[in-house]
């Protein structure tokens, strides 16, 4: 028996999110585990660091399987990747050691969002960005920023109410102007369901003016979602990078 | 009777080309005609500088149109993209001189092309570029495009065979490596029938070495198409700008 980490790099725009569904063929484990069952001729499950939503983009998404017995990596990743449609690709495979989960031996995350801030979408990136035209003030982003970073309740920034605990860290948010693009980076210790979304609606909202920056800290102090700005579009998000402890 | 310009921005990957055709409903040209008609009430014929070939996308592709009466442009600009899908956009519509024909009236135009060199394609930009995963000697390519530059006979360098001159004049042609992807940029007076592929084509044979840069000019010389390189894929071109005189 032997364990592999994948990195798996996939554009989420024609996929129902992640996680396996029996209602639909579309999602990114359903077609991954298809795929290694077409490689190694037997039923194989995929674990993934967490459930991306619908929609929602990965650069760096890492899961884990087990396999019966030690295969050649390069070569099993290309007849992979040869059975994967063209916007799921395994960029990376790599032999762990045994019991290596990627969900539960996740240590941080870092996730990616972009606004397109023009006056009309740009029709090339229109599936990898949110569209929102509107003049947004950074520093005051910044300075709500600052009130989430840090270890907190985020109750009031997700849409799942039966978590065990709602409390996580966020090491750092970067808000980056890039030409007519506003590229925003969320650092932690891993994020509650819409978690991400709802803080960039949140930044958003302060960006705009139509809340105050410490209006963010009232949101977390609240714990109480009406409190938190609105839910943005998984299109704009991207998981970045999931990071493990060291010799894993 | 007014006469209008327009700006016309679009994603290929979807359409079979510009060009209206009966067989199909996924052309540019047809589809714009269509969504013209829809807020006019009456058919419109729609021309086009030139015929992008399908999976060719434009950045600025110009259009002419023929309307009975004047109309307010930014709300009638407004209700044509509301009626166009979102992979395709009018970013300006100029009223001109009556007469104004955008294609014969177009005095240059701008073409970019987009290689993509990594080993493995990128999963966000695969529809806007060509994976071609190998080194590529720039000096090489710049030398070749050196001889392309100018006035020419490029018979050998159509896939059309029945064109009344095949003598064009390229007035510039401009190899720039971004990080891993290679940008050609190629600014002439007009283009024949698969030209600007065919001139990737070559100058790509250059950069691997399988063409010395003086074949470049040998295939002007023979006019014969054998001579010139493969045929590169529609998906990483961009119809960037057409010119027109002042006053146009």
């Amino acid at each position: 028996m032997r364990t592999y980490k994948l990195k798996v790099v996939y554009d989420g725009s024609r996929y129902q999110g992640w996680q396996r569904q029996k209602s639909t063929e579309r999602t990114i484990q359903g077609i991954l585990e298809r795929a290694v069952s077409e490689v190694t001729g037997r039923e194989t499950e995929i674990n993934g660091s967490g459930r991306t939503d619908g929609g929602v983009h990965a650069k760096g998404q890492t899961a884990s399987m087990v396999l019966p017995g030690k295969v050649e990596e390069t070569g099993f990743c290309a007849s992979l990747n040869e059975a994967l449609p063209e916007d799921i690709r395994v960029k990376e495979m790599t032999l762990v050691k045994n019991g290596f989960h990627a969900r539960f031996n996740a240590k941080g995350k870092r996730y990616e969002y972009f606004i397109d801030t023009r006056e009309k979408p740009d029709v090339f990136t229109r599936k990898y960005c949110f569209h929102y035209p509107y003049e947004l003030n950074i520093p005051a982003m910044e300075e709500a920023a600052g009130y989430l970073i840090g270890t907190h309740d985020f109750a009031g920034f997700t849409d799942k109410k039966d978590e065990i605990t709602t409390i996580r860290t966020i090491y750092d948010i970067i808000i980056e102007k890039q030409d007519t693009k506003i590229r925003m980076e969320y650092y932690g210790t891993g994020f509650l369901y819409h978690m991400v979304r709802i803080l960039t609606g949140t930044l958003l909202e302060v960006g705009t003016g139509e809340k105050r920056p410490e209006e963010a800290a009232a949101a977390l102090e609240a714990g109480n979602r009406e409190y938190a700005g609105f839910l943005a579009p998984a299109r704009g998000l991207f998981l970045k990078e999931v990071y493990y402890n060291k010799g894993r």
